[in-house]
C-alpha cells in the first residue's frame, strides 16, 4: 500500500475509542467494514439508503457526491455518508453503536442517568448484648431494642434464634424502608440485590443489580407467557373477564415469566436468589393490574377507571415471586388506565421532568402515549389507539420484530427496495420499523400520493390483487416463503390511521398547553418500536413533527431503566410518585380538536403542508 | 305424701333459680337426685366423701350428724352435706353447677369479666363519589381518599373494582387497626367474626365471637395434633431440633388442629369463614414459638431465651390459618421461656391485675406457673417443673382425664375407696385430680405417713410387688381391665416432688415480695387440671397453702378467656401488653431459698407443721 494513501482514523463509538488505518482510495464504508466495524447500510454502498452515515469530527474528507448532497439535507449537521466519502488525512469520526440481537428484537437497553445509589433496602451491622439469666428478654425484643425500630416482618422470627447465635449475637440486619426483613449472621457473605422489570404486553425484560454498588449484574428478557391467552391487551382483558380462573392464568403466566428471568439472572451472575429483596415492576396499567390479580375490566370502557395508579408494594411471597420471601415486589406508579407505570418510568429514565424546557416523550406501540412538559413544568399526558399495525399486526405481510423480519427499507428511483433482515437471510415478512420506512420511501418515490393512494402505474413493482393495489418490496424468488412480500393499500391505510392518531395527539396536547410545535426543544422516543424507528421516515410519514433531527433522542427501554432507577434510589422513587401525581391525563375522546386534527393528519405527511415544510424539501431532494 | 312433711326448696345454681318439693323424711341428697339434679357424691350417701356439700341460704335443716360435724370443719362456712341433712321447712340452697363432659375432659369454660366490645377490626360504611371522564382516579385511590388512611393490604386490589361497582360505590370497609383489609358491597350481609384460641400442649380450645355484638357463637376443642410427635413440650422441642422439616411437621399439626376447629365452629354457627378477620392465640411459649415456625430450642437451656415474648401479629395467609386471608392471627404477649401467653391471658381473665390486694394465680400442669401480685401492684412470676405426674403421666395406673379415668376419690376408715369415673362405668386408671385426692385421703387415713411412706400393715388394701408397696384403690374385679388400680410408693414420691415444687415456688415468691402467705387474699386456680382439683385435698397434700377455702377461686380455661378478651377489646389488648412488661420473671434455679423450701415441702403436708395448722386440724377431725 502506498504510504501516502493510508491514514490513521480514530473512531469513537459508544464511549469507546479506537484506531484503524484507512486507505483513501476506498470509501470510508469499505474501510470500516474491512476493519470489522459494523456500519448499517441497506443499498450496498449506492448512496441510496443513507443508513451508513457517520459523524465527522476532524480531518480532511472527499467532497460530497451528488447522491450524498441530497442526503446531507436530510442528515444531522456534520454527518457524511460513509459509502460516498473518502478519508484524505488522519481523521476522527464517530460511529453510532450498532448492537442488535440476532433472534428476536426485545429491547433490553435503556438510558440511565447517573444517580447516587440509595436503595430502599439497607443493611446495618449490629452487635447485641448476649442474654444471661439476669437478662432473659426474647431474641426478637433484644434485636428490636438495639435497632430502635418497631416494624418487622414476623417471618423473621423462624430463623432468628439460630441466626443470632451463629455469630455470637453479631448480625447484619436487612431492612426495607423501616421494616426489618432479614437477619444474617456476620460470618455470611454480605451482598444483596434488586431487580428491575419491564412487563411489556409482548416481552418482559429484567435487570439484576447489586444494591450496594449499584452495579448491573445482568439482563434477561423473554416473551410474556401471557401471549398464549391473547396477543394484545384487549383480548387478554376479555379472557380475564370470562372466568376468575382465567385471571389467575394470566397472573401466573407473568409470574412464571418473571421467575424464569430471575432464575437465569441469578444463575448467570452466581448470586443467591434469597438475597434479592426488592423487585420494581414497570408496565402498562393492564399488565400491572393482572400482576396484582385485578382483571382491569373497567379500564376498557368509559370512564376508563384503573384498579389502582399508585405505587403498590406487595410481599414477594404474596405474589409468588421467587426472591427472598420477606422481600417486596412493587410497581412504578401510573397515571390512568392508558398512561401506565411504563410511561412514568420512561419519564424518569429520559429526565423529561428535569428538562428546563418544553419537551415531549413519545412511546410508540399499539397505544401511543405522549407526555408533554411545558417550560413552566406543567405535564400533560394522553394516550391514543394507534392500532397494532405499527407492531406488524393486521398488515398482510406484517410480523413481529423477530428473525426473518425486514426491519429497514429504502427504495431507489427505479422503485426497487433494499432492506435489512433481522438475523440475516431471506425475509419472511416485514415488521413495524420496516413498514414505516417502506411507506416513507413509497411517498418519496411517489409510489403513493399525499392521500396514501398507490398510484396507477405500469411498474412491475405495483400489482393488483382482488381489486386492491399492492407494492412489492421483495419478489417471490427473494423471500424465505417463496411468496412476494408486499404492502397493500389496506396496509397503508392502517399505518395512516396510526400515524395520524399519534401526530394529532401530540398536536392536541401542544394546543392545550398553548404552545407551538416549534417550542419543542426535545423529543424523547421510548419503547421497543421507537428505538428502531427511522426518524426521517417517521417525519416523511407525518408521524413525528417536522423539527430538527437533533432534537430527537431515543431512550430505549425507558421503562426498565426507569424501574431500575426507582430500585436504586429512594429519591428517584419519591420523585416518580410526585411526577405521577403532577401529570394531568387528557382523555382525547373528550376533545373535539383531536378529531379534526386526526383527519388532517391522515395525509402524508399532512393536509397542512406548512407543518412539514422542511421535511418536504428534503424529500424532494432525494 | 303427708303434706306436713313436704316443703318447697328453692335452688340457686349457675345464675339460674328453680324450685322443687322435698320430703323431710329423706336426705336432701336423695331429694335432689330424685328431682334430676346432679349433685356430686362418691360414697353413696355415707357422709364419707364430703362431695355432696351444698350451701344453705335460709330455712330450717336437721342438726349435723357426727359424720357431718367432722366435715363442717373442712367445708366452707354455711355448707352442709346433703346426704346427712334433711330439710325441715321451706328453704333456699345454692348448688354449684356441675357440668362435665362425658368423653374427654377438655376445659372449654372460663370466666370472662364484663367488658365493652371494641375489637381491632372495625367496619365503616362509605359512599364514594362515582368516577367520570373528568375524575378518572384509580379505584384504590378513590377509596383511600375517602377514608383518609394510607395503610391497606394490597391483596384487597384483586376484588376492589367489582366490589365498588356491585353496589354503586357504596361499600363497607373492614379495617384492622389502621389497615384496610376488606371491602364489601353494602348489599352483602354485614357480620364479622373473631376467634380466641388456647393452644395447650395437649388440647386446643377455640371460641367463636361475633365482633359486633361480642356474642359467643360457639366453642370447639380438640387434642393438639402435635401429640403424635411427643406428648410433652420437651419431647417436641427435641423432635423439632432434629430436622427443619420436623419443625414444619409441628407447625402444620397445630395449624391443622386450629383449622379443623374453625371449620366446626363456622359450620355449626352458620357463618362464613372469610368473615373471620382476627384470631388471638394464647399458649405457652413453646406452643406459640412452634406456631411462628421457631423451634424454641434455646428456651430449654440456660439462660432460657425464647424467640419472642411480644404480641406477634401475622397475616392469616402467612400462617395458613383458613380465615379471611387478609385477616390476622396474633399472639397474647408472654413473659419468658416458661411464663407464656397463656399466663398473661390467665391474669387478664382472672382480673389479678385489677385486684386491689395481694393475690396469686396458680396454673397447674407439667409446669406449674405462679404469678404473685402484691398490694402495691408489683408482679412476680415463676415457673417450676412439677413433672408430668399431676397430669397422670409416669404414674403406674395414671392416665389422662379421659373416659374411664377415676377423677375423684375418697377413702373410708376401713381404707376402702369410693370414686367417680369420667363417663361412668368401670375405671381403667386414675387421672391427676383423682391421684391428688387419693393421696390426700391416704394421708388422712394414715395409710401413708408424713414422709409419704406407705406404712407397714396387714390390711388387704396394701400389698407389695417387687419390693414396692402399693395401695389398692380398685380391686381387680371392679376395674375395666381386670387388673387392680393402685398407687405405688413411687407414684406417691412423684406427686410429692410435684407438689413440693409448686408450694416452694409460691413461698419463694412470697418471701421475695417480703410478705407472708396469710397476706394472700385471693388465689386464682387456672388450667384444666386445676379446675377439677379438690382444694382441700391439695391442702392436705401441702400443694396449696393453708388459707381459707373461700379465698380460692377457679378461673377455668383462663387462657382462652383471656385471649377472647384481647380479641374483643382494644383496651384489654393494650392492658395485656402493659402487664406483660410489668411482670418480673424469677428464675427459681438461681434462688437458693427455693431449694431448701422445696426439701421441706416434700413432707405431707409440710415439714413445718405450723404452716398447715388448720388443715391438719381438719384432717384429724375426719
Amino acid at each position: 500500500m502506498n504510504p501516502s494513501t493510508s491514514h490513521r482514523l480514530r473512531i469513537r463509538s459508544g464511549g469507546k475509542e479506537f484506531e484503524i488505518v484507512v486507505d483513501e482510495r476506498r470509501s470510508l464504508l469499505e474501510n470500516l467494514l474491512k476493519a470489522g466495524i459494523m456500519v448499517d447500510n441497506l443499498c450496498g454502498g449506492r448512496g441510496i439508503c443513507g443508513k451508513c452515515a457517520v459523524k465527522v469530527i476532524s480531518g480532511s474528507f472527499s467532497p460530497p457526491t451528488d447522491r450524498e448532497l441530497r442526503w446531507m439535507k436530510v442528515l444531522k449537521p456534520g454527518m457524511r455518508l460513509s459509502c460516498q466519502v473518502r478519508v484524505l488525512s488522519d481523521a476522527v469520526i464517530e460511529v453510532e453503536e450498532v448492537s442488535r440481537g440476532v433472534e428476536g428484537k426485545i429491547l433490553t437497553w435503556g438510558a440511565m442517568k447517573g444517580l447516587a445509589v440509595n436503595p430502599l433496602v439497607k443493611i446495618m451491622k449490629v452487635k447485641l448484648k448476649p442474654p444471661s439469666l439476669q437478662d432473659q428478654k426474647g431474641d426478637l425484643e433484644r434485636l428490636l431494642e438495639s435497632l430502635n425500630v418497631k416494624s418487622y416482618d414476623p417471618l423473621i422470627i423462624a430463623d432468628l434464634s439460630d441466626a443470632l447465635r451463629e455469630s455470637d449475637f453479631e448480625v447484619n440486619v436487612v431492612s426495607y424502608e423501616d421494616e426489618v426483613i432479614d437477619v444474617i449472621p456476620v460470618n455470611e457473605e454480605l451482598r444483596f440485590f434488586g431487580v428491575a422489570v419491564d412487563i411489556g404486553t409482548t416481552t418482559v425484560v429484567a435487570y439484576l443489580y447489586d444494591l450496594m454498588s449499584g452495579e448491573n449484574l445482568g439482563v434477561e428478557s423473554a416473551y410474556n407467557k401471557q401471549i398464549r391467552f391473547g396477543e394484545d391487551v384487549i383480548s387478554r382483558v376479555d379472557y380475564a373477564r370470562k372466568d376468575r380462573s382465567n385471571l389467575e392464568d394470566l397472573r401466573k403466566a407473568v409470574i412464571d415469566t418473571i421467575n424464569e428471568l430471575l432464575e437465569n439472572l441469578t444463575q448467570k451472575a452466581g448470586v443467591r436468589r434469597d438475597r434479592i429483596y426488592d423487585v420494581v415492576c414497570a408496565g402498562n396499567t393492564t399488565m400491572l393490574s393482572f400482576l396484582m390479580g385485578n382483571d382491569c375490566h373497567y379500564c376498557s370502557k368509559a370512564p376508563y377507571i384503573p384498579p389502582f395508579t399508585s405505587a403498590i408494594k406487595m410481599k414477594a411471597r404474596d405474589l409468588g415471586i421467587s426472591i427472598n420471601y420477606r422481600g417486596y415486589v412493587r410497581t412504578v406508579p401510573s397515571i390512568s388506565a392508558y398512561i401506565g407505570g411504563d410511561i412514568v418510568a420512561d419519564i424518569i429514565s429520559s429526565g423529561l421532568h428535569e428538562c428546563e424546557c418544553t419537551a415531549a416523550l413519545i412511546d410508540l406501540g399499539t397505544n401511543g402515549e405522549i407526555v408533554l412538559r411545558t417550560r413552566e413544568g406543567e405535564f400533560l399526558a394522553a394516550s391514543c389507539a394507534a392500532g397494532p399495525a405499527l407492531e406488524g399486526y393486521g398488515v398482510k405481510n406484517g410480523m413481529r420484530a423477530v428473525k426473518g423480519a425486514i426491519e429497514s427499507v429504502v427504495i431507489d428511483d427505479s422503485w426497487r427496495s433494499y432492506y435489512r433482515v433481522i438475523g440475516g437471510g431471506k425475509p419472511r415478512g416485514i415488521c413495524g420499523s420496516g413498514i414505516i420506512e417502506a411507506i416513507a420511501w413509497m411517498r418519496i418515490r411517489n409510489i403513493i400520493d399525499e392521500t396514501g393512494r398507490i398510484i396507477e402505474t405500469d411498474s412491475e413493482w405495483v400489482k393488483s390483487e382482488a381489486g386492491e393495489r399492492q407494492f412489492i418490496i421483495v419478489p417471490a424468488e427473494d423471500s424465505a416463503t417463496g411468496r412476494e412480500i408486499v404492502l397493500t393499500q389496506r396496509d397503508i391505510r392502517a399505518i395512516q390511521l396510526a400515524k395520524a392518531a399519534i401526530y394529532a395527539a401530540l398536536l392536541t396536547l401542544i394546543h392545550i398547553a398553548g404552545i407551538s410545535l416549534n417550542d419543542l426543544e426535545k423529543v424523547f422516543i421510548a419503547g421497543a418500536f421507537g428505538t428502531y424507528l427511522d426518524i426521517f421516515s417517521a417525519q416523511v410519514l407525518g408521524m413525528l413533527p417536522d423539527i430538527p433531527r437533533e432534537r430527537f433522542s431515543f431512550i430505549g427501554n425507558g421503562s426498565v431503566m426507569g424501574a431500575a432507577m426507582l430500585l436504586l434510589s429512594r429519591e428517584t422513587n419519591e420523585e416518580a410518585k410526585s411526577i405521577a401525581k403532577r401529570i394531568k391525563s387528557i382523555e382525547l375522546n373528550t376533545i373535539k380538536e383531536f378529531q379534526s386534527e386526526f383527519i388532517k393528519a391522515t395525509h402524508i405527511p399532512h393536509a397542512n403542508k406548512e407543518l412539514f415544510r422542511n421535511v418536504i424539501e428534503r424529500m424532494e431532494s432525494l
